[in-house]
C-alpha cells in the first residue's frame, strides 16, 4: 500500500504540525528527522543502533545505490530493506542532486542528464524513468521525482526553464511509476524567486503526488534566503500530504522548518560532523579534539539519552576520534543523530501541548547561549 | 587480588589443558583466544559486542596508550577497565614488541631500549622499570614483562646475550612492580635454539611469576619452527600457572599450541583480516570481495552464532566492504574474532570429553578441505 498520512494536531500558534505517517514497515511521527543512509547502510551504524535512536525512517540514495552494488542485485536480495537487514521505513531520493553534486561534467538535456560515475569515470544518462525505475526496484517506502536541483545563484531565466523541465521530469516519471507499494513525491524548485516557487509549488500539485519536497534550499544561500524559500513555497501544498524540506539538520533549521509546517528533515551533517569530532549538546556544537577534554571524564551531553552518553567520557572519545578508531567516530554519530531524533520528538510533544514557539525559543536561547 | 588459574583437566592423549581463571573482573576458561585493543578500543567494535562474541579477556597495548592518551590520563579515568567501559578482565603487553616493530631506529642498551615514536618522532626511553609503571597506572589484570623480541633469524650469541638481558630486564621489572590487583608474567624468549629457550623457560619460571607467555615464536618462521619453540620452552613451565603464546592466531595455530599445553593466545589477525575483507569459515578463509559472493544471499558463515552471519549476507557485506563502509569491517570483525572463540568454546569441550585431538583433525580436515 501507499503511504498514509495523518495530520493530528495544528500548534494554535504557528504553522508546525503534529503528524503520523504510516508505511508497509511501520508508522512514525512527523515531524521527524531522517537519518542519512548513502550506501545502504547509516556510516558507522548498525541496524539496531538505528533502533536504538529511534529513528523513525531512514534516507538512502538512488545514484549511489545505482553504481554500486546495482539495483538488481537489491531487487534480488527482496529490496533494499532485505538487502540491508532494515526492517523499517526507507524514502529513496532521485539521485537528482548526486548528478549535479558529485558528477562533474555533466550534461543537461531534455532526455536527463549525462555524467561520469565518480567511482570509475563511465559514462551515464539519468532520466526521470530510469530514476524511477531503479526506485521501484530498490523498493523504498517513498520515492522522489527526478528534478534538477539548480546551481545558486542561478539568473531568472535559467530557473524558470529550470523549473518547467522539472515539471516535465516529474510527470515523466510519475508515468512510469509502478511499486503500489510504494510512494512518491513531487519536488518544489524555483531558488530564491518567489514567483518561480509559488509556479512551481502549484504545478507540481497539480500532478497529485503523495508528498511534496522542497529542494534547493541548502546550496549555498544564507539562513534568510533559505528560510524566504521555504515560505515562498509551503503555502501552495495540501495540508493533507507530508512536507520534507530536503538536506537541511542543523538544529535551529529545522525548528525554523517546522514552524513553517515542514514534516520532513534529512541530512549527512550529524553523521559527517561526527566523522570529524564534532558534537551537537545543547548548549552549541562542541569540537571534542578540543584539549580542554583530555581529562574531561563527563558524557558528551549530559542532558542526552543514547549509548554514547550514557556509557562513554569525553576523554574517551577524544582519544579514539584523535587516534582515528571508528568507534569514536560510530559513538558521535549515534550521538548527533540521537540529538536531532530527540529535538523533534521534544518539537512534537510542544506542538501537541500548543507550545511551540515557546520551546523553540528555549531552545535556542540555550543552544547559543544566550 | 591476583589472578588465580585452576588445572581442572587434561586431555588425556595430549598436553591440552581445561582451566579457569579468575580475576577481579570475572573468571574466564582456558584455552582463550584474547581479542587486541591495541587503543583502548578492539578496533570497529563495541563493549557490547565484545559481551556478545564471549570474549573472556582482552588484551590492550601499553606502548599505544603509553604514547596516546598517556598512562596518567587512563589512571585518573579510574584505570583502563573504566576509561575504556569495559567490565572484562584486560592484559596488557609491555610495549616490548612494539617498540621493536614499529619504532625504527631503536638503540638497545642494558637500561633499555631508546626509540621514535612513531606518531611524531619524539625520541623516547622505554625500560623495564618504566613499562611496569605504566602497567600499574593502567591497571590491567595482567601485566606483562619488558623483553627483548629479538629479530629472526639472529645468530645463537646475539640470541644469548638478548636472553640473558630479558632475564636481568624481567627481575628489574617485578622489583617495582607495585599494583596488588595486577598479576605479572614473565615471558620465554630464545629463538630456534633448543638450549636457550630452555634455558629462558627455567630461569624465567625461578623469578616466580603469575603466569609465563612464549615470545618470540611468531616473528617470520616457518610453523614447524614455531611448534618447536614452543615444544623446547614449554615443558619447563609449571602446570599450575597460565601459559600464553603471543601474537599467535590462526585457527591451525591455536589447534598446534592447545596440544602443547598453551593456555591463552591473541592476534590482531582477525580484525586485520576483517578490515581487509577476509573472513574465516569453518570450509577455510574467504575473500568477501570476490565476484562469486556479488549475488550470494547466505551468511559468511552457516555454522556460525553471531551476529554478522545471524543477519545479514555476503552480498550486503560485500557491498559495504567495496564501499568502504565500516560497517563491513565490524561485522567481519565480529564475525573473526566469534569465530576464533567459538574455536576455543569447542576445544575446551572436547578436551573435557578427553578428545581434543579427534577434534583437532576433524576441524582441521574440513578446514583444509582434505
Amino acid at each position: 500500500m501507499k503511504i498514509k498520512y495523518q495530520l493530528l494536531h495544528k500548534d494554535k500558534n504557528s504553522e508546525a504540525r503534529y503528524g503520523t505517517i504510516t508505511t508497509n514497515y511501520g508508522t512514525f511521527e512527523t515531524p521527524i528527522f531522517m537519518p542519512v543512509g548513502t550506501q545502504a547502510t547509516v556510516k558507522t551504524l548498525d541496524v539496531r543502533d538505528l533502533k536504538e535512536i529511534n529513528a523513525g525512517i531512514i534516507l538512502s540514495n538512488t545514484y549511489h545505490l545505482w553504481l554500486r552494488p546495482g539495483e538488481d542485485i537489491i531487487k534480488k536480495a527482496g529490496g533494499l530493506h532485505k538487502f540491508m537487514n532494515y526492517n523499517g521505513p526507507i524514502l529513496t531520493d532521485s539521485g537528482g542532486f548526486q548528478v549535479f553534486s558529485l558528477a562533474n561534467p555533466r550534461d543537461i538535456s531534455e532526455e536527463g542528464v549525462t555524467f561520469k560515475s565518480h567511482l570509475n569515470g563511465d559514462k551515464l544518462l539519468l532520466t526521470p524513468e530510469k530514476s524511477i525505475t531503479i526506485q521501484n526496484k530498490l523498493d523504498s517506502d517513498i520515492a522522489m521525482s527526478f528534478d534538477e536541483c539548480a546551481p545558486y545563484p542561478s539568473t531568472y531565466e535559467y530557473m524558470k526553464n529550470s523549473v518547467e523541465r522539472t515539471l516535465r521530469w516529474a510527470k515523466r516519471g510519475k508515468d512510469v511509476h509502478q511499486n503500489k507499494n510504494q510512494s512518491l513525491f513531487g519536488i518544489v524548485q524555483g531558488g530564491e524567486f518567489e514567483d518561480l516557487r509559488a509556479y512551481s509549488a502549484k504545478e507540481t500539485v497539480k500532478l497529485d503526488f503523495d508528498g511534496y519536497s522542497i529542494g534547493g534550499t541548502s546550496v549555498g544561500e544564507d539562513k534568510e534566503t533559505m528560510y524566504k524559500m521555504i515560505d515562498y513555497a509551503i503555502k501552495y501544498l495540501p495540508q493533507d500530504k507530508p512536507r520534507y524540506l530536503m538536506g537541511v539538520g542543523e538544529p535551529l533549521d529545522i525548528l525554523e522548518g517546522v514552524e513553517r509546517g515542514v514534516d520532513m528533515f534529512d541530512c549527512v551533517l550529524p553523521t559527517r560532523l561526527a566523522r570529524h569530532g564534532h558534537a551537537f549538546t545543547r548548549t552549541g556544537k562542541i569540537n571534542i579534539k578540543n584539549a580542554k577534554y583530555k581529562e574531561d571524564f563527563t558524557p558528551v551531553d549530559k542532558e542526552c539519552d543514547c549509548e554514547c552518553c550514557k556509557h562513554y567520557t569525553k576523554a574517551y572519545i577524544r582519544h579514539l576520534i584523535i587516534a582515528n578508531e571508528t568507534l569514536g567516530q560510530r559513538l558521535l554519530s549515534i550521538h548527533n543523530l540521537r540529538f536531532l531524533i530527540k529535538l523533534t520528538e521534544e518539537i512534537r510533544q510542544s506542538i501537541k501541548d500548543d507550545n511551540f514557539l515557546t520551546y523553540k525559543s528555549n531552545f535556542i536561547n540555550k543552544y547559543l547561549k544566550k
